[in-house]
């Protein structure tokens, strides 16, 4: 199977390609650096070396033979995208070509109008170029729970029976998001669902929710392989922001009260969902959609794990609420589905004081990187 | 009240910016010439002779003394359109700056991408400029009865409460749309509703059925102040191209069995309709949503009403059933509710034999512009 990787060089994507390619898939990664671009300009370098994308691909190709092709361009250059979908020929294409953080959709107006061109754009173009070069090609959409907000009713794995006035039919689960930049997932699932219907496309749509580690098989041969890892308020997940600032002496800042749930994985398993959804394809015209997560937690939770983590490994871990920048609510039901990866084979990996302490290890081999002024930039949503 | 139309060279935009003009409002219009310049380059040109902007306001000065301020420019250039918003300080904006083609959105990948992008970035720069300048205004955007497609169930008027598993809450009443112009409606909203939650905009959100005619008292003045008025596959809207078929000799092209329902208003009621919902504001961190429609018909009915005035008007006005260029339901459930506008005030102008009658007059002072070409041209959503 090939598969056509689209973002190839970002936190999900180089994991997921070192994995798919072990496999025996053949892979292709595309990169235009956005994201790397975006976090130096506004200096919120990731923890990690990282070598550019062809630079990981010949070091991946040195220690295990697996090859990755690489291109570097942006999918939201049609002529691009098409000529990259013309030659390889994809079986499977894994879209993780957006802008994929809250903060920074909510910065300026500049950031807002990016992450929405650029995320949608290069939905479309994905459609287009599945439809006029590849029909028979499965999409793997990432989305994410953020997509369906906090609601008052249990959320389903995207879709609803709605019963009204006596009558019945089968819709989208309501979504209502936190941020733009969640608004434009989505936007990219109504443009998605669209298609589908138009076209007969075949179409994962992956409801994730916040992903956590780095350690993979293939990310611990060499700490040139690890994955683009960012702890800073705009590009670090919640969970990851924790650990880095516990290993630099510096309070987990808790927005608000910490009551906040989210569905969160492990990276492992968002690969291994990925890898479930390509070997699983969904029929012509479907737009298939899970939710992608293993466990939830409360923000709070996730803080006192990791001061427990962290005071065992000696460090005085603070936890400290700061006025939250978001508008959200902090104590909220919370009450998703998320069985359907399961039923495809999925075996979680929860999150345990091990995994906790194997990244604590690597993190503190490069706490001299650390630079404990990106752990708050002051963005707000209001 | 100052109130800036963002599209107001349009076949809504212009009648709109007159009537409330007349009505003593201080107006200002926006426009890029967008609609135009597609017209041209895809020879879909209008019926009735098509002054500029700025021409047609000199001319509407003359005629009537009002006066309305024209700026050509690109509402999706943010600095554009600030500096207009800032000059202006507008009380209310109209939102009308949109591709509003459903055909023209499915002609190819440039046609999709335009309208995805000039209808999402105008909507956009619309929220943050309102949000930067004059974070009071109440904005207007024009929405569409598309946006719910077809369910099977009834069409409230853009809000459900939903039960589910002995719970509820309220959401957006879910969005299915039949093409992408459509879709970039669904994502509108998504945006506004937004910015609404977390910057407390106020926004009236108008989901209007297709609009027909075109005799308003001011385009009634003087033909030089008619209204952008299609009558091609692309631009037109059902039935002012009916009308425009059975003057020219041409069978009235129905898609498919013509039992597709839609709610349909005269452009009239569209203009009063905006009136009430300026004189009405939303209070601030509102997403008010009305549907815009004053009575349901199928194609069916309107290509007979058509079939039927034309008769007596001496035509020989066949009904032909083409093959369905759209992926549609034919024969489908259609119950929506549209009381919203009639409790704030609106006396709905209903589709009459004699409407159509004076339509169709002026229609044939201008039958030497018809070119029947434009009637079928071939554009497929599959």
């Amino acid at each position: 199977m090939r598969i056509l990787i689209l973002g190839g060089d970002g936190y999900l994507g180089w994991p997921t390609a070192m994995a798919l390619s072990k496999k025996g898939f053949e892979i292709m990664v595309v990169d235009n650096y956005l994201r790397r671009n975006l976090c130096r300009n506004l200096n919120v370098e990731p923890l990690f070396p990282l070598p550019n994308l062809l630079e990981r691909a010949k070091i991946l190709k040195e220690i295990t033979g697996n090859c990755i092709s690489v291109r570097i361009g942006d999918c939201s250059n049609y002529t691009f995208l098409t000529k990259t979908v013309r030659d390889f020929q994809p079986d499977t294409i894994i879209h993780f070509a957006e802008q994929p953080s809250a903060p920074y959709s909510m910065l300026d107006h500049e950031a807002a109008l990016l992450t929405l061109s650029n995320n949608l754009e290069s939905t479309l173009n994905v459609a287009w170029a599945v439809r006029e070069i590849v029909p028979e090609c499965h999409i793997i959409k990432l989305g994410t729970m953020g997509e369906y907000g906090t609601p008052d009713i249990d959320i389903e794995e995207g879709w609803i029976e709605i019963q009204h006035k006596g009558r019945k039919d089968r819709f989208l689960f309501p979504r209502q998001a936190g941020s733009l930049y969640h608004t434009t997932k989505i936007q990219d699932t109504d443009l998605l669902w669209f298609y589908v219907r138009t076209w007969n496309l075949r179409v994962t749509d992956l409801m994730q929710g916040p992903v956590y580690g780095f350690l993979t098989k293939e990310t611990m041969l060499d700490d040139r392989l690890l994955t683009f890892f960012n702890y800073d308020e705009l590009f670090g997940t919640v969970l990851n922001r924790f650990m880095v600032q516990a290993v630099a002496g510096y309070p987990l800042t808790v927005y608000g009260s910490g009551g906040q749930t989210r569905g969160y994985i492990n990276l492992i398993d968002s690969i291994a969902c990925i890898e479930l959804a390509a070997t699983n394809p969904p029929k012509p015209g479907e737009l298939r959609i899970f939710n992608q997560i293993t466990e939830t937690f409360t923000v709070k939770q996730l803080a006192e794990l990791v001061r427990k983590v962290g005071r065992n490994r000696g460090y005085d871990v603070k936890i400290q609420n700061t006025k939250n920048p978001r508008i959200e609510r902090e104590e909220h039901y919370y009450n998703p589905v998320y069985s359907g990866l399961q039923e495809l084979g999925l075996k979680p990996t929860y999150l345990t004081d091990d995994t906790l302490q194997r990244a604590f290890k690597k993190i503190e081999e490069y706490s001299q990187n650390i630079k404990s002024d990106v752990f708050t930039l002051g963005i707000k949503w209001g």
